[in-house]
């Protein structure tokens, strides 16, 4: 049993680690904060979590967090967790950042996409991509491990098997990606408004998504060679789940068995990867889990792999990994919590 | 053919009049104007009016706008109409104002209810309620109409044929109104985030709502005597529409049959009030029309009715009532660019 | 542990009724039936169940069902459930029925409403109504509980309080009901093609639902005279949810704090129902939880309470209040499954 | 003004032409027919309609038809129109017909795709593709048009002006499209039950689409050459829309602007063709409208064009166009009813 703090705690992902951590086996919540103008009961904020959780959530106080709980989960905008977590890694506390600000090793792509600099080499350094699928073994021994965007985990999820196998060309990944609404974070814009998002479906950030080079280092690293995709996300009226059709020349003739093959042994020992076979892909499938579905579909004369990778955006895609990744790093049966 | 302009054209009644004037055989838009920084093409700001309307929306002018304009439609927030209306008055031009700040005839309600000061008691007294189904003979010599609120037409409509009929109990009215987000307009607001008002419906300023006291002054009215309804409003996850449920005690024995003829008679001659006889009443029956929809329901035993108002909340709720009081003020037919 | 049953396997209830008691510490699932063609793995039918169950769904046969479990929820439609129940009551089984065939002390009143005969008036007596909140101590002792309906299970638990004590006119309700579309079951129907239902609210069946009977019965049970509500259910682009503005004439002259108190004292020990203080009332405060929330607003000059009651009608309008019966008849503490 | 007949007037294809040709200055709609029971009046089907069209829904009979119109919009499923459409071109009749009936020049494409013998080779022969942007002179002398599927035409739009200039590789085109649900048609099918949509973004008959060889047999004749593009479509919670997000592999360094030009130049004379500049593309804009909105992409490092088309399925994408090639043939100004 230890015990966890959020700071966040406001924001959907921060709603969403406290839905899963009150039901935990070995985690006790002891401390919440976020930006507020006071401190309030959590089911002021949240109605729901009355009679469910008895914690105020308060306004962030390093000194007050250090004294409460042995981790910490951040659930902050970008450019806010890098001001955060070093003082809580300076006073040895576990930390898991679900903000961009510790993914990427090369500040340089960092500040060019996120067009801030980064104060903070030190604990990058530290940081681990916390994909368990791919680094299992490193976040085991972590304390700070940098939670990947939602985007991103669909996309290397879908792409890898592929890419370690050789069966597709590298420089042929065209990932159209579909999002719910939350992805966007809770904030207050015109953007987001109901009836802007309802009864419409709308292309954006097309080939300039700041995801768009997380999803090319974690490839790059796994491929060891520069790997460049095109990325186009959209976004639908609804509130949860991502849904990545993602587009792959093939390099040789290959079957659809071969392939499923490769996946299914790819992620055979997985507990939270289902390579599905449907003639729909949906991501109902996956609402409120934190499964990512793999499907697979192969046109021989084209030479050409289509996958489709879906995922709730909140849960594989942010605080249900956060959570995965959190039980790897205490040793906890990594479905605690999940299931 | 008259000049028409729009000042508050980037909100959704702002743009829903547009949507009708760009049609209306008898109308030019000449100026559209709002709170922005720079003036902007108005395809810039709704880009599903490029190649339909060739027109830039400025920043507010009283100059430029009078000498542009014969008729002037104020599609502002409540409290900024009181500002701007005077400065068309005081030019001879026609104005329809579609804020609350020229409802209400004693300026105390307003200042209860919108807990501001009413600085525009001269105009005031010119402004005619603008409810054509009531006051279509003073809307025809009226300079100066003040459109009524969204849930006062709908439930205005339900409840009047039943009060100048004497069958109801004025003190036994409860509406029940459900509408769609567009009612609330267009605002940078976290509580209109689309995941916010996805997947729930909500009931909100509970016996409070700033339209009742406006449902009352126009229902005292006409009966010639205070009415004081129970009034409570709904968010529905939906972009336009409300349905009003409106339950009220029969004074008499009286069927049916006999209630549907004081209706039919009522709105004989009225080209946007449908009484209709169906098993169920949905707002998908008025979405994208002026109409409203009047569905009614007696039980005998428990001398009750049940009323069902149904309207586009941007049409006759709004946008569609300000251009039928445009077309009576000027003289057009009264269905012009409403069909 | 026990065994447990779903006949009506591939509904919404029953699929909702499997999301709960594959978590459900104190039960094992062993036997799944629906009306289908030819038996399939569950996960086949509901690909989300992929690694989460592995059992099939068969076609209902009572020998292999009596069989494989101790205790069976009836997820079926109305008129099936009498075909079915005492299939197994013959065998000394538990049953908890969801449809509305064994609600009905009176037949007569099921005929009317139903339409059909009831054809099994020897364990019609035996079925206890399964309303913890009331009925707590005969749940405690039966073997067959007849689940209540969505609408109903608000309903009472946002009128009762007034009701015993006293405070309101039993013959002044109004129930104005908004439902999710899944309270229409799981079957084909242009009614509910996407369409049809997303961008409208509808009145539908005003004063004439089926549930209002139902809502009659345990009134009259609680108050011990003839209840006669006024019930007008709403469908709502949503898909789950249910929430009812209950109006009520008071009595005498009572203030908020004391009808608040009323409400708190009655429920002080309900593990399942919530007195909240808000602004707003929402259905997603208690979405996906067994949680029925109950909000009140006095209008003593008009001498009006008006209750919002709301509920998750998959949980505790359904599969989640079965669940709550089943803990209470076989001694597993409340909550079991539920939080 | 010509006489206008439709059959299948109960789809929503259906339904969308009555709204065009209610409010069309040339056309007088005087006979529905449809697959029903019983003749009722069109306001009985749909009661949006109820005092703006006095018409009834009829019981299709070919020698009350031919008596009553001049031309005639088949707005019926697959396989019914080859039934229909001789009847009325054997009287002379002109004939629009939306269903893919008369589509395909080569039968065995048909009929391999769905899966019926083709039994009118005769009136196919005569069957213009009602594609305004290609074949605008061919309409105009014809008889007989075949109307253009709903993905098929928001692809056609966006890819031709890129094959015919010869810019890209016609084997390399991906096609990610998303549609609203109206474009499966008006049916009962628990698959569009409202909460099997809502929710969720589902990938389906991914490469196996039979739009897919209508898209290629378009493109194919304007490359002069077999075209075979790649077609994922996808399902979203939405009414009505389709975007489609085209990938394509530039034959030669070419940038934003020269691509621009080549686009603009190409529809520059298109009443029904906007080539727009924007961060985001939505169908939002094309909502209602007949455009096609297309928005453009290079990535020149990448030597990848990516085209976004937006349309509404229900106009550009079949009733609207319908309405366009009506015109067309007519010698109707090409807008008429349409803006």
């Amino acid at each position: 049993m230890i015990k966890v703090g959020i700071v966040g705690a406001t924001g959907y992902t921060g709603e969403e680690l406290i839905k899963i951590l009150i039901k935990h086996p070995h985690v006790r919540l002891t401390y919440l904060a976020a930006k507020i103008d006071k401190e309030e009961p959590i089911d002021k904020i949240f109605p729901h979590f009355k009679n469910r959780l008895d914690l105020k959530c308060e306004i962030f106080d390093i000194e007050k967090a250090i004294s409460r709980a042995d981790l910490f989960l951040l659930a902050l905008p970008h450019t806010v967790s890098v001001k955060i977590a070093p003082l809580f890694l300076n006073h040895k506390k576990k930390v898991i950042d679900l903000s961009a600000d510790y993914r990427f090793q090369d500040t340089g792509v960092y500040e060019k996409w996120y067009k801030v600099k980064h104060g903070d080499k030190t604990n990058l350094k530290k940081a681990v991509y916390g994909l368990p699928e791919l680094y299992r073994e490193k976040i085991k021994k972590a304390d700070f491990v940098a939670n990947p965007g939602c985007y991103p985990t669909a996309a290397a999820l879908g792409i890898i098997p592929s890419l370690v196998s050789g069966i597709i060309n590298p420089d042929s990944v065209i990932i159209d990606a579909k999002s719910g609404v939350t992805g966007a974070g809770r904030k207050a814009s015109i953007d987001f408004f109901y009836s802007e998002i309802n009864e419409g479906v709308k292309a954006y950030k097309i080939d300039t998504h700041q995801h768009m080079p997380e999803i090319n280092q974690v490839l790059s690293s796994v491929a060891d060679k520069k790997v460049d995709v095109t990325f186009c996300p959209h976004l639908i009226p609804m509130n949860r789940g991502i849904l990545e059709t993602i587009y792959m020349k093939l390099n040789k003739k290959i079957n659809y068995a071969k392939v499923l093959e490769i996946y299914k042994k790819f992620f055979k020992l997985e507990p939270f990867v289902r390579i599905v076979e449907n003639d729909a892909y949906s991501t109902k499938s996956v609402a409120g889990t934190n499964f990512c579905d793999i499907g697979l579909k192969v046109n021989e004369d084209k030479g050409l792999l289509i996958v489709v990778s879906a995922i709730d955006n909140l849960l594989k895609g942010a605080s249900g990994q956060a959570v995965q990744n959190m039980n790897i790093m205490c040793g906890f049966p990594e479905e605690s919590g999940l299931l």
